[in-house]
């Protein structure tokens, strides 16, 4: 059987080869992108970015996890960004999706919780709110007056705003 | 003062007029790439993927968090991946940062305790190492039989693999 990983290892070949040059440590442009790790969001090219301009975090969801935080207090911290895009999408794996069941098909496979909540939400726009509520409310931030909401459409390529 | 997220949307509505066209949930290479949020690592550039083959995951320093495993799970169970290839850097703001100053520095400004460790390390093959031991001992993840890790170098462009 085929390994994407060792596709991947040759184009990172061919990359090296054609290696745009090094870039400061600190972004350029000073924001930090949160976002969902889904397949179809590419952040370089929906934000125009180049290598060295932004920080890029990204889990299951793009939510304010205990771990995104604590990446952005670092990001602004030591490496002085100052800006926070945070943005959900459409048709996301989490949308809708039901916990309880996916935790008890791994509890029977298992026979141990996880433990960890998934983040299964039921609406796109309260997630984006109460993700925004939340990096708002994380006293560690220095900088809490930038932190917007969005959500992106993957299947027209919009990036939506949602407002307070 | 200007806004890097006014400018970054001004970008999306660009992209929005080019976008390539709707891709299935199901990362088409069936991988998750997991790395650090740093500025110098576009996934999509250096592995040559295009919009709907593969998971990303990003935090600070690239690693095995409680996030990022509760993200591998649903990336394996509900969306059909596979393999996992886990990317730390050279030059990276965990590598050698003083995780106790930092700590003070916040406790003196805020009165409190950040409820986190930040992850600072001081050797990368190391902290790749034990990246990768986290994940595939990680047993609510069904596949754990290609998990590999790596090193990228931001001044180059080089990925090196970290034998075991």
């Amino acid at each position: 059987m085929s390994s994407a990983i060792d596709e991947l290892l040759d184009n990172a070949a061919a990359y090296e080869a054609r290696f745009p040059g090094p870039r400061a440590t600190i972004p350029a442009r000073h924001v930090t992108v949160v976002t969902c790790m889904d397949s179809r969001i590419d952040p370089f090219a929906i934000f125009g970015l180049k290598t060295g301009e932004a920080h890029i975090l990204r889990n299951a969801g793009g939510l304010a996890t205990d771990d995104v935080l604590r990446s952005l207090v670092l990001s602004q911290r030591l490496l002085m960004t100052r800006e926070i895009l945070l943005m959900q999408h459409t048709r996301c794996g989490l949308h809708g999706a039901d916990e309880a069941a996916l935790r008890r098909k791994i509890v029977a496979e298992t026979r141990e919780e996880p433990p960890y909540e998934f983040g299964a939400f039921e609406d796109i726009d309260r997630s984006v709110r109460e993700t925004v509520a939340t990096v708002r409310a994380h006293r560690f931030l220095p900088h809490r007056d930038r932190v917007r909401g969005f959500v992106y459409d993957v299947d027209t390529g919009r990036v939506r705003e949602v407002t307070d």
